[in-house]
């Protein structure tokens, strides 16, 4: 989501009509709804769906699968626009309109900065806070008619290849680090526990979407289409790596929606995967709760359409409709719901009962979210344009920035004092304003570039600018304003790496290098033998190796896409003004490792024998040009971690015997109480990476796995901070080849911060190996009614390639 | 070339400039040249430019050597602008400037289809008529100082793979046919035996640049971009694939430009290929006629810098700029010849011989252009607007677009009486006007979409449009409008392919299937039960099957990009006022073809005992969609071929015995005298191509192999026409594995037209095999100063990676 044509003629159809009439239901007495139970707030959001429902006709009911919903007039339900985006902030979308009025209220939303620099902050608390401000301002834009009450927002699939266009949606690559962040993301959203505004948590603040479940991050690579891959995964590596964020929106959070993707997995198209949205979604992670009210899945955008073509899953137009709308898909992004729904019903492929469970689930989420209630019995209903873009909202803005930058390399060079220098501020992203946000960004009150930032700073005469080389311009035309910056300067800032020409929705990168025009340019600057720093910018990573080579450049940032104060942020880290503290969230691979690993191959294990060396700083057997968690600091660390109570051996059986949680990943191990003491004369951030590592369990064995971590705060020099990082069983488990989570005996060690690491302890479990939980397989020979039998010659080599993942690719299970 | 981003600067700069004073040198007695040879018409024009290089400072010649030449003031000597386009048309670029006032003289040009639907006519004939318009114009422009003398076209590699985004720009994949296409162009463009406009042919009509040489076919594929790509092509290859049009070019038509390409070929960049530029091209080919005078090399735009980065042949920029001149490079497009070559000279890397070499070159060619000459002297300084545009033109590029149209299926649907009829003309290319025009364009004086010549035959109220779906469009949205004019048409005209935004410089495809969104709308209209054709736009082939098998799809048309008159063209073929004749230049290749082949792969041959099929008709042993010379008629024809003289076994010994050629593989072989009845009863043009077949010569054989090809026009119902087709000792020639072109004994047959043919002739060759071209060998282990010479840290693994075919790719010679 979305496809790359938004609904432009439905979103301006549908501001005029929530402009002109209220965007509420009428649910007064004397209203069509009035002797409903819809309206009785007395009852549960279950019955009152279902007594919306049963007033509905057939075509009623097909109306209300749809995304652009039209409503039902006769009952004086208004049009409703499902789709509203807010990945790190109210974002462009059919179901948000921003005020193009100038100085209007609501022509701006805060826009932080994107999960992948979010992400290298490693703090849940941050991500809560980002989260609250996000849904304040969302429920203000809603309750001025400019934006629905549900986001398709998170991105929670994990950064597996550094290709993806769509990385810099995501936290990073790891799972227990998404899991963790998707948590507290979907709280300050849902605003579960939100005492201020929601005294009795009897209503979510906004409702949160979990997308693109599951098995999504291709989007186009050699010829591989996200509409049409077909994603081979071991169960294995569907429960170890592509599926706990999403249980953790699921079982977890309880999260009000989830997206089914574009893409089949192992042969089946997620939105018609009844195995996936039933089985494993509704029915091993309980997300319903038993009351199959309010909790919705909806299609990416056409996706409906792409089970019948190019996936050849459905033999027709109606049938894929049918399959998807039985297999959970309740809501159609597209038109295949509205053009093909009738004709199923027609045919008997769908009755009205399955309508019905599809459109109770849509009404009893907006009747938990107040849509039937009086306003003025709900708290987030009286938020308003005051809420929006406040000092604090900007602040946090900010500080996100901030704390999400990371110090690649630095030669004694950082931080610089610029005062009273000439300092040349070069590249593609020294003037970055709109390029700060990434995708699905909306309307900012600013974007603050570097150049702004150090204008701010220095004043206009001390700051020489040039634009280019203009990184997808492979010529040398722009190069001259660059030596003539540099050559003027006493210090040379350069901003560069990828933007969204390179890596965006629909777009896939072919190389992981740096552009060799940046290249050359750097090179030769960096001979000029000034003081030089290369801030890299953009969400996917790139291949930094020369860079950190060169004598001549002095230090390498890292900021992603770091929002509407991205330049101020990543100058004050310049400057010393902050100490940089954030850590890469992804492996940065050399570029040649994609020649190692077609895109397309889902495994994450190393293969022996092959020349494919794993994924993630997990499996990955190469040496990394910067690891997983790598990120200086402008001082020195020192910590201490140890185990709550004083043991250092567990029997297997006995763990968990107390423990109240439901399930038995959750239950508490132990906390790992840590000091960290700053050595240096700096005061800085710290953020705590907790790794495990040891050879228990089914081989082969990762390198280490993330199990928990936390962010220290502002440590002066010479001062102590004490975070409480937490393990659960769940920690400590490995995932066998049949998907069941299980507790092995062995050795087990823990290491604080990336190798060789800043403290170590040892601990052994003993006895015998326990299942923590059991995977429900997939059925055996799951097909649609469609491979084979599509009329002849109607589809035949038109994609028949498309779904091949070319030379190179290995076979399952790799 | 040229890169993406034009010299637009450079552009404004020349036109003030050229605006304001002279484009044209000061050769006035009184003036700084009126002493100076050069200025001096009784005398050749190597004397005249030596003269002139002799007074020129060094740094006076550097300049000389940049594409965006300033001149010499001193000498009144006014900029040049070498960089002016004009592949089917004069074209924006930055020595052409378009007069942008509304309704001022040359405001436009012609715009003729693009090459790849001119091949499709396989008519020489139309080829050189279309070019000779193309100068004419393009004189004219210049006179008026609004373009260059020189011009860089054509493009004339092979369209070797259907993915090249390029393609388009060449006349189709046979090296045969790009060979004799080209001779017709270059007489065209540069006016040899022009009697009309030349009565002595002393002066050029313009200078045509051959490009790009060599082994250039590859925008970017799966991280091969062409600044780094290095095509491993092994010499029989070369030879017989790669090389014969660029041979036409130098050796057959004496071109007066060439440009080396941006990627290097065994190793070497093409523009530091002193084998390649010296031995070959000027040696071997014998282009200077051993008076090195008016022929030049271009590099590609910043290939000089690729060079150094990324191909890392030079251990400096320095280097990579004197190895360049030196390699015979004479004229850089790009900034590496003005900003590195005085260092280069310092450093002792090149002297005033080099530069003098160059520069004479240059202003060589600029005397045989009649730069340095009075106007009133030559015939082509008197064109003017007048000449451009006239109705003959206009009438030419609608002749083109007629004659490139092919009928690929036709289940007696076509040709269609629309008369009275209510239209639906739908589809992406329905409403085309820039479109029709491809890349490398100028602007036309109009631009008549299929949608504007059903209007203007029909009426608008019987004419039912809808744009859509819109093929980058992966979503349903914009399908309702299509289906409201289907519903309401009597006859469906889709009009669907692809454009400049899946094929373009710069971009190559990465499927060669129909998109989706267009193979299920076209799926849904076949299902309507009414007349439908279907019109495949765009230069590459898309894999048609789903569309040539499913009987609800009455005819199937490729137009390719068919230029100013497009729309109407191809709207009078389907209405039968026009009969189709064209012919398919290039295989379709089914969809699954790239799947085998690596874009990289530059072998023709399968290769034995892997999955890769070979490339082209006369290689590839798998399946076509329509193969390469496929084209249905309204008609039906027979024909008769025989060999000229009564012979039917021939002894190589004597053959070419009394030829007088300087070149063996001219000498004539045979005329074949062909006879072609139109049997059915619709006039119609026939385009007669002949191919030969046998087991001669090195195994493994071609499938077959074009030799001649001729274009009878206008053949009556009953009618009969004449062709006389003829064979050179070159046509029976084979290559073989050192390059060397042989004449085998053998036997040996002609087919005329595709299979099954309409007239078949065996004869043979007895007798020793005889060599009539012996190839000069590439030295060995060709090394540039740059390979593992690099500063250490600076390059390392930026481009590790790219120049590596990725998997599957083969090894050399496949």
């Amino acid at each position: 989501m979305a496809k790359s044509t938004l609904l432009v003629g439905g979103l301006a159809a549908l501001s005029g009509a929530t402009h002109a009439a209220s965007n509420f239901p009428d649910c007064s007495s004397s209203g069509p709804l009035g002797n409903n139970s819809v309206c009785d707030t007395s009852l549960d959001a279950v019955t009152r769906a279902r007594a919306l429902v049963a007033v509905l006709t057939t075509a009623e009911k097909i109306n209300a699968t749809i995304s652009t919903s039209p409503g039902v007039p006769r009952l004086g339900l208004p049009p409703y626009e499902w789709w509203s985006e807010a990945l790190h902030g109210v974002a462009n979308s059919p179901g948000v309109s921003f005020n193009t009025d100038s100085g209007g209220d609501f022509g701006y939303a805060t826009s932080f900065p994107q999960p992948i620099t979010l992400g290298a902050a490693f703090d849940d608390a941050l991500v809560h806070a980002v989260a609250t401000v996000v849904s304040t301002e969302a429920r203000a834009f809603s309750n001025a008619g400019r934006a629905g009450l549900d986001f398709w927002t998170p991105n929670i699939n994990p950064f597996r290849d550094p290709r993806w266009g769509r990385g810099q949606e995501t936290p990073g690559e790891d799972p227990y680090h998404l899991s963790s962040y998707v948590k507290a993301l979907i709280a300050g959203l849902e605003g579960t526990g939100d005492s201020e505004s929601n005294k009795d948590g009897k209503y979510k603040k906004v409702v949160s979407t979990c997308k693109h479940f599951a098995g999504y991050d291709v989007e186009s690579w050699n010829g591989n289409y996200r509409y049409q891959f077909d994603a081979s995964i071991s169960t294995q590596d569907m429960v170890e790596y592509y599926l706990p964020p999403f249980q953790a929106c699921a079982r977890d959070s309880r999260v009000g929606a989830f997206m089914c993707s574009y893409n089949a997995v192992n042969g089946v198209p997620t939105c018609a995967d009844d195995w996936l949205l039933n089985d494993v979604l509704r029915g091993h992670w309980n997300w319903t709760g038993g009351n199959d009210d309010g909790f919705w899945v909806t299609s990416d955008c056409d996706a409906i359409q792409n089970v019948f073509l190019p996936h050849r899953w459905a033999t027709s137009r109606e049938a894929a409709a049918a399959d998807s709308l039985k297999a959970g898909t309740d809501l159609n992004c597209g038109t295949y719901y509205s053009h093909h729904l009738q004709g199923a019903y027609d045919q008997g492929l769908i009755n009205d009962t399955d309508l019905d469970t599809a459109v109770t689930r849509l009404y009893g989420s907006l009747v938990k979210l107040g849509y039937f209630d009086p306003a003025e019995s709900q708290p987030y209903r009286s938020l308003g344009w005051e809420d929006v873009g406040t000092p604090e909202a900007q602040q946090l803005a900010y500080t996100a920035a901030v704390e999400g930058t990371v110090l690649l390399k630095n030669n004694n060079t950082l931080p610089l004092d610029l005062e009273g220098k000439k300092v040349a501020v070069v590249g593609d992203w020294a003037a970055a304003t709109a390029q700060l946000q990434g995708n699905y960004h909306g309307v900012a009150p600013y974007l603050h570039s570097p150049l702004y930032a150090a204008q701010q700073l220095l004043g206009n005469d001390s700051v020489l600018y040039s634009a280019g080389p203009g990184y997808q311009d492979p010529t040398t035309n722009g190069w001259d304003s660059i030596w003539e910056a540099a050559d003027a300067a006493d210090v040379i800032l350069y901003f560069g790496g990828i933007d969204e020409d390179t890596e965006a929705e629909g777009v896939d990168r072919v190389s992981i290098a740096w552009a060799g025009t940046q290249l050359d340019v750097i090179g030769e600057l960096a001979l000029l033998g000034k003081p030089m720093v290369v801030v890299e910018l953009g969400g996917g990573q790139l291949d930094s190796s020369p860079i950190a080579d060169n004598p001549g450049v002095g230090a390498l940032l890292w900021g992603g896409y770091p929002g509407q104060d991205g330049g101020l942020a990543i100058l004050d880290v310049i400057t010393g003004k902050q100490a940089p503290a954030g850590r890469l969230p992804v492996t940065q691979y050399p570029a040649s490792y994609i020649a190692a690993v077609p895109m397309t191959d889902m495994a994450l294990r190393p293969n022996v024998g092959t020349s494919f060396p794993g994924r993630t700083y997990r499996w990955y057997d190469g040496d990394a040009v910067f690891g997983f968690g790598h990120g200086l600091h402008y001082t020195t660390f020192d910590a201490e971690i140890r185990l709550s109570g004083s043991e250092s051996s567990f029997d297997i059986g006995s763990l968990g015997s107390n423990c109240t949680e439901e399930y038995l990943d959750l239950c508490p191990f132990a906390s790992v109480p840590t000091t960290i003491t700053n050595t240096g004369s700096v005061s800085s951030d710290y953020s705590a990476l907790l790794f495990l590592k040891g050879e228990f369990g089914p081989a082969p064995h990762p390198l280490k796995t993330l199990v928990s971590y936390g962010r220290a705060h502002n440590i002066s020099a010479s001062g102590s901070a004490q975070l409480a990082l937490s393990l659960t069983l769940g920690s400590l488990s490995r995932v066998d080849e049949d998907g069941n989570r299980v507790l092995y005996p062995g050795s087990y060690s823990l290491l604080l911060d990336v190798e060789p690491g800043l403290a170590t302890l040892n601990f052994t479990l003993t006895g015998e190996a326990k299942t923590l939980d059991e995977w429900p397989a997939a059925p055996a020979n799951r097909s649609g009614s469609g491979p084979g039998q599509v009329p002849a010659g109607y589809f035949v080599g038109g994609y028949g390639t498309a779904n091949d993942a070319g030379p190179g690719q290995s076979p399952l299970g790799n």
